[in-house]
């Protein structure tokens, strides 16, 4: 038997490479699908099949590449949607794998024909790989067609977790197509592995078994980053074919400076993006990329990078494979060449919350933005006297927060704030400071403080 | 939450690191633990505990080695036997890491104190880590401690398993010391991961409910390789430290000649052993080094190493893990630095299934030695006229095997018929033929020719 | 200032990529150029010209690759030819490079338009990138022409290497296009770096400073692989883009078999090749491809490949860079699987020369087939009673081969033997015999052996 | 033949394996000899000999170390100390490596009995070793042994190059023990290979063929990092061996915060160390920890580490090589867990340099600080109005700098000035400014902004 499960950073996508006997199927396989080739040819497996659990709106699949570079076949979820390339999975098809069985199982709810994969010994269930109607701890979200399909999806989720996925039995190993961290289930557990036994233990969406009550607890209208659009078409036409990672061109100073006018920069650094920053530049720390990328670049602007080093593959890697192709270059040298070459900097004021708190103790007149998500403020207090702008909201609610006072910006950790403090300082705000350390921090310290205050 | 299955390839040995929140366990590490520390500050944990599920008869156990340069407390099962470093752990003792914890599960049965190893998150049981108490599709062997134990150990293990393991629940993840091609449970399935509904319903040994009919099911008596009662010494007194696995020196052909007498020759090609070998060397593949290398190695003779290349690094981890230290070069530019100087080579005949058809057709008149284990036997069709002596046998029983005949040695692919070859050739035996490809060869030809054979 | 040397084994070709303040130059790219841009991205340097020494022939070049990935402009040697792609360089023409400066030198005599490129600081030459003009211990060949122009490309030989390329001074580094093992040159030595000094004093042809004796001594006709011609016209055409190497396709033996029809069979190990091989398959060892492929592979018939284990990409790659993308697949699970599925065998009797000569002094009639070359053989003594057909002329002097006798094949080392034994058994032969480690193991015994004879 | 360069990164520092038929040496290994025995086993050859061209002070020499794994025997320079290991190499020495000969060459000048070595090919010198005798455009320092002895050693330095290694002739391939970089030599040139007629052309300091006149030029007292003598002991003494690199313990933020007092901090950031800081913690970033952690790490206090991520390896084996053993843990989740903890923080405020002109200009006023050294002031233009003392003598001269004033700092680029900053920050400075870019950003910009400050 062959399993290698194959994580996409970032994404926290992912997908799976199953065979025995020479014979090996690929689940959801990502735009860069030299992986999997690698891992197959290693072990002298031939890629079979190639099948899709759903329609992705996350990332570009890589069914149409793997397809033309292995001789597979790709076959699709979803068939009330027209593809171009591939063939329909049908309910209970079978793609038989040495002396395994691997066989579809209609599982509607996150998208109106989605399907799991049962993989079986014998007439025994081993392994399910779910897509994403059923996560460690999270199902998944059934709100991407429209409000008013909602509940619909709701309730076909319902049925398929219910009717079809659980009654393989909790022995049963569950393989979705996210862990956490991923944008398509904000509460998915961390649990490396999991069963159908413990999800239908653990898993909170799964303690309501009244249809209803499931219903209305799932049938949530969720953010929908717009680059989803963008994969949705893609995926459908089957993206164009990507034979290898592109090769980032790297910029002097001057070249990069030329290049800027016409182009977005985004600066992956952390906190060294506050100490001194490229005029302009977008930060998105390089963990955060597959999260928010998607959010605040645009498809048609050429994108320029700017690390600490030379070493953006990393970055480039999570672009490539939600579609940002044009990439225009990346600063040589790493930000200490465009000190050197003696460009302007802008800066943005970072504090610790130690400091944050003497400020407020000493009666400065503070702003102080939070731009966690609702879901997040729902689990945890929330900081005294702070707005709530979720970060992927912050543009449509500029007209919010003032240009004249001190703005100190919230996240969990202070690495979003600085997202949001670059977005605020390309549109002309000036007295910004970035919380280190973030909600994090405040919770760690702010019961002396508080009672402090109090007193 | 973090987990890796770290696999010592040969040994089918699984050994594991799993943490939360910055804190690790590593469960049965192998004697070079670089592997657990790499992983571990990888990801900025602190290995806490270093837990042992038994007293390992396999391989040298790493706990005094980790324990030395990570600062964690060696916990032991076996608390019977008397280590000389390390705490015995006690049943239902607890570890916490970070949000989850991991307690001790007294599971006897292999060994009188074995233990097994439960990781909750809250009070769910997430995944057990079994040791050799119970395998993907096999259970845990008790005839380690003699004839005279087996029942009494068998009735534990049946215990330990319908009375501890099984009430965790279908859902949990099942985790073994052992994967397919262990030693310790030539049955196990290849079945990569497994829970407890798993082996439940899938699991042969599990099938009799009945305490009795298990323990006359399960209390056999087994080989045991002669190198077990080495490790199971070592692994109390804490194994010598090993700062890194040894370089081996690389000999010219004339120094590897003046070496010769006095050590061991251990080869580890395939067929091109067959081709031509240095006189007097064993052959054992290089896969093969883990399993084979105990019954026929001695522990206090220096080994000399050949190889197509000066690639001999992974043979080297084999041995070490096994306590093999007095490994005195190896051949350096491989076996073509041995015929270009000159020097006179042995060679083994080998045939194809084919061929030897023909050969047997022909009316040759040969001794057909077939060395496969009863259990092998039991489970296929045999060779018509063949004699069997399972391989690990063969010394003790070479007074059976003619010298004046042409002998056929059979396994199931040509790779252990080789050892056999190899050693009898060392004792004087000129006329041998390894049949190529073995059983395997043989089951898909012979019908055919046996219909041939008959007309 | 950035320098490295990459290396394509078995070709034993070198290219350059040689920078200064993050501009950097490529010379001589092979095809598979992403070698090139990873070194450059490391450091941060943009690749600004692509530099042909000449128009190669024994590989394909990949500058239209690199061109295209890279954005750099492709200057190309031998302007005489006509290109479809970049620019003839001139003359002097000059190339900065940060601080640096390359600038063109031409060298004729391998080819009619050949290149030099000298890197200088300031005005002193520090390097010079010599590509087959002058190799360490060696000069370029000038018979690729035809017979008729090898005099006069001989005289611009001399003139580029005397009045030119020494005049730069003992001090400069030289790098040569190949280094020892290329087909372009036998006799060059394996001296890793070498400077003007050192040839003028240590190369061998360099110690006629007369032109006609220079001349008399260099102008020879050698062997022309005839996968040269395919080279050449493919390197002025611009190769076809090679976005990767390409994934070969395990084939299970079932499928191998079917494939084999219209296909030819490569099979790259050593002696097990002689153990037992794929009937029908030519042997190359994997060290030997580049040189021999050439001589016996057709370009337009489907390659299948053979190895030990599944692991061809080393292999793959050599054929690549020679322009054999028609690989139709590979056996999965090396020869070992080939021998599980029962298929027939067919091999090549080996004998060690201890074991020769015991048949010779028994008086075995054998007919002694020695395929080195005549530059070899001219260099060691020759074996009693030998013929000699150089391995590359096997298949056109098959006639003078005997079938009725057996027929001993020696070589330098028993590789290449191997090559002209399969050959060989394809077209008939049966009672063939390798000698083990060649003319080299027969010199290491010969000497006691003849005066025994003598006696 | 086999040639091998290993740089040691930060340190600057050439090592060599060098070999021929199977037979190697190795020059002045590091003290993490893990490399040169993969080499030799790579290649299947064995080390012979080990050869030290002088008694190293600039870093840990692994030979004894090296010499305990592959039994070569270890040769020392500089015979006039006491040696407890190894012994001593005799002018004209031969070691013979196969087909070609290295052989010892007394070059005295850097330290009294300094050592070359030299390959030969037959009478042919190939390669020349030079230790700290002869660098790529610089000679050795000749002030190590004090004052006294500067004159005498540089006489002697003359008459090794003028009279023993330029006699080897142009063509041979100088290999020294340093590149650009070391702190051996500030003014050796990034040519990465040269050769005697190179240095004879280029090298400054051979320009002086007038021995007095290169006595004059060379004997200058430079600098002598503090930790030159712990490694001068050590390398005479015999290292304590260390069989790998050691693995730093990750710290929770709480945990690094216990271990604090009593440790020292060291944090490798660039910009970011200003943005926010373990408060007391000294900067030098990770490329300058060779150069400058001798400076101000003492030997006999725990260091502990800070990062941006968990990777602190390229650190570790920086300090290790050095000699710094005593590695007490590092930040795990880096300096990101610490904001999140919740924990203070210190920051020091950067400027680019048109922030400082305008701020100039503005007419506030500041103290500017400039850390280069002298070498580096004579090749540029200073900076008006500047204050210098170079990095190295910081907290020697603290006295002379303001702590009532805004201080700007300058260094060549950044780097060093965030070292001088954390030191004066430790000791009670508060309004420090590190300039970006430094005096290289300066020399860009400062022309307008001059002509604008005449105006």
């Amino acid at each position: 038997m062959l399993f290698e499960r194959i994580e996409s950073e970032g994404l926290a996508h992912y997908s799976y490479l199953i065979g025995s006997d020479k014979e090996a199927a690929v689940i959801d396989p990502r735009r860069d699908v030299q992986v999997y080739l690698d891992i197959a040819n290693r072990h002298g497996y031939r890629i079979r099949y190639i099948l899709e659990t759903h329609r992705n709106e996350d990332y570009l699949v890589g069914s149409a590449e793997l397809a033309a570079r292995s001789g597979a076949q790709v076959w699709h979820a979803d068939r009330q949607w027209d593809y171009q390339y591939g063939k329909a999975t049908r309910d209970n098809q079978e793609f038989p794998l040495g002396r395994l069985m691997l066989s579809a199982m209609e599982t509607p709810g996150h998208t109106p024909g989605s399907f799991s994969y049962v993989l079986r010994e014998k007439e025994s269930p081993l392994m399910v790989f779910t897509g994403d109607c059923l996560f460690a701890g999270e199902v998944g979200r059934v709100d991407l067609l429209g409000t008013d399909q909602t509940q619909a999806l709701a309730a076909d989720l319902f049925d398929s977790i219910f009717n079809r996925l659980l009654p393989l039995g909790d022995g049963t190993i569950v393989l979705p197509a996210h862990g956490a961290g991923s944008v398509c289930g904000s509460a998915i557990s961390d649990r490396l592995y999991t069963t159908i036994g413990l999800e239908r233990r653990l898993n909170p969406r799964l303690q309501y078994s009244d249809k209803a009550e499931f219903v209305k607890n799932v049938a949530r209208d969720l953010e929908k980053p717009p680059y989803f659009a963008q994969m949705e078409v893609a995926n459908l036409a089957g993206t164009a074919l990507l034979p290898r990672i592109p090769d980032p061109t790297p910029l002097s100073p001057h070249d990069f400076n030329i290049s800027m006018p016409g182009s977005v920069i985004l600066d992956t650094r952390q906190q060294s993006f506050g100490a001194a920053h490229v005029p302009g530049s977008i930060s998105i720390w390089l963990g955060g990329v597959s999260s928010f990328a998607g959010w605040f670049l645009p498809y048609d602007t050429p994108v320029l990078l700017v690390n600490e080093t030379d070493d953006v593959m990393p970055v480039v890697r999570q672009l490539v494979r939600m579609g940002y192709d044009n990439i225009a270059g990346y600063l040589s040298g790493g930000i200490l060449a465009w000190h050197k070459a003696g460009f302007d900097t802008e800066s943005v004021n970072m504090v610790s919350v130690p400091q944050l708190c003497r400020c407020l103790d000493s009666g400065e007149e503070a702003w102080i933005l939070d731009v966690r998500s609702e879901e997040e403020l729902r689990e945890s207090d929330s900081i005294p006297g702070a707005q709530n702008i979720h970060i992927t909201q912050i543009l449509q609610h500029t007209g919010e927060i003032p240009k004249d006072r001190r703005v100190f910006v919230f996240c969990g950790s202070g690495l979003r704030s600085m997202i949001a403090a670059s977005l605020l300082q390309q549109r002309g705000w000036k007295n910004l400071s970035v919380v280190l350390g973030g909600f994090s921090a405040w919770a760690s310290v702010t019961r002396p403080l508080t009672s402090k205050k109090k007193a």
